[in-house]
């Protein structure tokens, strides 16, 4: 496998990252989870579900990152564009890289300043025990990154814009094929697996995400497992699924009727037809998140209980800005956000919708292909 | 979806982990991962990929664990056993969750300490700036947890070992059909495709793991994704899985070779079955994880440098114990491991083999379809 991108992306992230280390008197920013590696070094693999090893970057305030890595990712780490390797054989219970990366830091810091992703969805993928270690054998102080590497992910090159763009029609497609696997009669679990199965034809890498649901008028819930319940005529059928190319997402959802659809739910999803085109008219260059999610909310209803209606995407499956009442993040062009009403339908049911879009200069574009008013029927 | 086990079993998981609370003199355990939750209370969902939003569970001295949690899934962890559920509208960038979670702690600890998951392979589940302010808030003293939750985890119940046993039962029919979707000229990237759908099609819920590799004599690495060149004739094939099935693993590999198989490969595969052997024959109670390491080592070489050959298993790909010459980990009846050996078959290019078994007291038994010595042709 060659590297996802061009070299130059890497150091355009990297230079980026630069310039706000200086401004925030950073020595270096430490990095240890998997999206937050891989978006300044490009390193992509599945063994991060494995929890064994901690995987270390040094992105210093000059000069290339150098990662501190387990021996066993040293040959891809190799093909990367990272020159600088430094590893050790893990998982070893005396020292799992404490000493080596505690060395590297004291090197590359300069006595400056150690930042780590602390604030909103971050989290150290170390053990707690071990993070404290380092910052003793290091000897330098540590604080936050300022959110300097969360804020550098929030605008999308060009080159991620088109592989969320490419996973988006990929999942277009399986979605246009869901009367092939779903029917009355057919158990929802089942069509959980098929779905994944069509995502995996139509050219997906793999599925970290799918969640869905199926009830008449709606459903419960939208993030339990699938009942092995088989769909009756009546349900309407969701399915919201995560899948992944070159190690990006889409992220968007389908409703379906089984066989025929109640006026409730037919007049859910026009609503949320209705929304999604008010959020997508409201996703404006210079724009709040939370003027889109007014603009959503004011149609679905709910107030501010109406929740988070839409959020940042990429590298993961949310990241970055919500579309809430309270997240005022102002809207640039390479941003990529997706558009998720719900609506409630009865006492216990709810329907939700989502497409994903990109901000640009001239006004919002749409990467999913937008689903019509009407629901459709399988 | 009804729960996955019975509410004895989690209740017995809460008895045990008191009883060491009490000889460690924690007030409570604060969780915040995705394994660590689920093991108390049964939460099974793919919204973990989402990481806009922390999760927490507080299991105190004595009592029912008290789940903090963002309200989306109220209604999910409503339909597990635990009945003390408390809720607040995530993300919320002023208070995401921290004051909750500090008046819970401060409740149920009762001025004790807070253990928090610290040693190798944890992590905690939430940024470091909101860790800091619940400390604060609570004013309560935390520590590690004394390794208490990892150390239950390591042996499965009767009915952990059952899910694990069935999701090797359908990777081991998905292993058996390989020869429907690789030969001589299928790109690799376009194998991994499809054995996930055959993993889905014999009855997976879903694919978090794929890896493998292709080449002559054998493959480069085994963490690598899949390029897009073609199989070719003599080519060994590898694929290695972690499959899931109601929240637990499967990780065992198959190798193929494509068409033919150069005598370097068949000897290969012969001495990776024949360390297998060796280290299922090591597997038994009292044994140390070194003494299955040193079994399977003496068979391929390498000495230390053989790595790791074979770890835990269960709700995560890898957990527990790691089969190297360092881990003295004493085996006991209940803990389900892998047999992993692997060997150099050329300068850049080795072989990997990998089985699941479980530790029993009458002796160790194979969850995995053993492979047999000769290595298959497709």
């Amino acid at each position: 496998m060659s590297q996802v991108f061009a070299d130059a992306e890497f150091k355009a992230r990297l230079s980026a990252a630069q310039t706000r280390m200086a401004e925030a008197d950073l020595g270096a920013i430490l990095l240890t989870t998997e999206p937050e590696i891989r978006y300044f070094t490009g390193y992509l693999t599945r063994f991060w579900e494995s929890p064994s090893r901690p995987w270390f970057l040094v992105v210093p305030a000059s000069g290339d990152p150098v990662a501190v890595i387990p021996s066993i990712g040293a040959a891809l780490m190799g093909r990367s564009w990272i020159s600088d390797i430094r590893t050790w054989s893990a998982p070893e219970p005396a020292d799992d890289g404490v000493t080596l990366l505690a060395s590297a830091l004291r090197e590359l810091a300069d006595g400056g300043k150690v930042g780590v992703p602390s604030g909103a969805e971050s989290h150290l993928r170390m053990p707690l025990t071990d993070f404290d270690r380092v910052k003793t054998a290091s000897g330098l102080q540590f604080s936050d990154d300022r959110g300097i590497v969360a804020s550098l992910r929030m605008i999308k090159s060009p080159a991620e814009i088109d592989k969320i763009a490419a996973v988006c029609a990929i999942a277009g497609r399986a979605f246009d094929r869901v009367g092939e696997i779903a029917r009355e009669g057919v158990p929802l679990s089942r069509v959980f697996r098929d779905f994944q199965r069509l995502l995996l034809e139509e050219g997906a890498d793999w599925v970290p995400y799918l969640a869905g649901g199926a009830g008449p008028d709606g459903y419960g819930d939208v993030i339990s497992p699938a009942s092995e319940a088989p769909l009756a005529p009546g349900d309407v059928l969701m399915l919201d699924t995560g899948a992944v190319l070159d190690g990006y997402f889409c992220d968007f959802d389908r409703n379906y009727s089984v066989s025929h659809a109640s006026d409730i739910a037919k007049h859910g999803h026009a609503q949320l037809i209705e929304a999604t085109e008010a959020g997508l008219e409201a996703a404006r260059v210079g724009a709040r998140a939370s003027d889109v999610w007014r603009a959503m909310a004011d149609i679905v209803g709910g107030g501010e209980g109406a929740g988070r209606l839409g959020h940042g995407l990429g590298m993961q499956l949310t990241e970055g800005l919500s579309l809430t009442a309270k997240d005022h993040t102002i809207l640039q062009p390479g941003m990529v956000i997706t558009l998720e009403p719900g609506v409630a339908t009865g006492a216990d049911t709810l329907m939700v919708h989502e497409e994903n879009i990109v901000i640009e200069a001239s006004g919002p574009r749409l990467l999913s292909p937008m689903a019509s008013a009407e629901l459709p029927v399988i």
